[in-house]
């Protein structure tokens, strides 16, 4: 079974990580359009603590265009999820949500060309960390 | 195969309806906490038109917080995406990610309940709208 995340784990401090991962993302061609940061929200919703982490909801708009065009229901799997999490002082974890997931989600004919574009551009991004580590 | 989506379809104006589905979601306790104007950003960088349609980024914050217990990369599929979109100037479609997606794509132990709380919410919201429609 293919995983339903792509993901790296960085010898960096969180906050330096989510920097890393901003500008990454630009350089692939992914804007950020929301963003969660989840240590608050459950601080605050529930009072519990949790590792620092954020949830950017990556996309680039031509790929998003394609795959609704596709099947307009994927709305519901964009934008393309990249969590970036906290594991201790210096070791951060970076998740992206694995574009081939749409594959088994949707039987639509020619969704597997966007979604190869997606899953080798967030590649890249976690590539060009591992590679600045 | 389940279907990746929980959707209706409503004889209901566009706004209207994304109104009615922010209380419905409101009534079931989820909260918004992203909010994508679809056709507004595609216009914006690809000068495109598409149908008018909105992704609301929903969450119960308990149900997070247990899921992220269970598997932390289940981040990258929150928050749960409720996706409203314009078929015509009278007609409206919802449409949830469902849920029981994550079943199949994390093996953890204890997923079940959590899934099944957020269908039968959604669920219930979907059959709140079509109730009123």
């Amino acid at each position: 079974m293919t995983s339903y995340t792509l993901g790296a784990t960085l010898d960096r401090p969180y906050e330096d990580t989510v920097r890393a991962v901003r500008r990454a993302l630009d350089d692939q061609g992914f804007g950020v359009l929301t963003e969660i940061d989840l240590r608050a929200t459950l601080k605050e919703k529930l009072d519990v603590d949790v590792a620092p982490q954020i949830i950017l909801g990556a996309c680039r708009p031509l790929l998003a265009y394609e795959a609704l065009q596709v099947d307009p229901a994927l709305a519901t799997v964009l934008p393309c999820n990249v969590v970036v999490r906290a594991i201790d002082e210096n070791t951060t974890m970076v998740e992206a949500f694995n574009p081939d997931v749409m594959l088994g989600l949707s039987a639509s004919v020619g969704l597997g060309m966007v979604a190869t574009d997606a899953r080798e551009r967030l590649t890249a991004m976690l590539m060009t960390l591992t590679e600045e580590n």
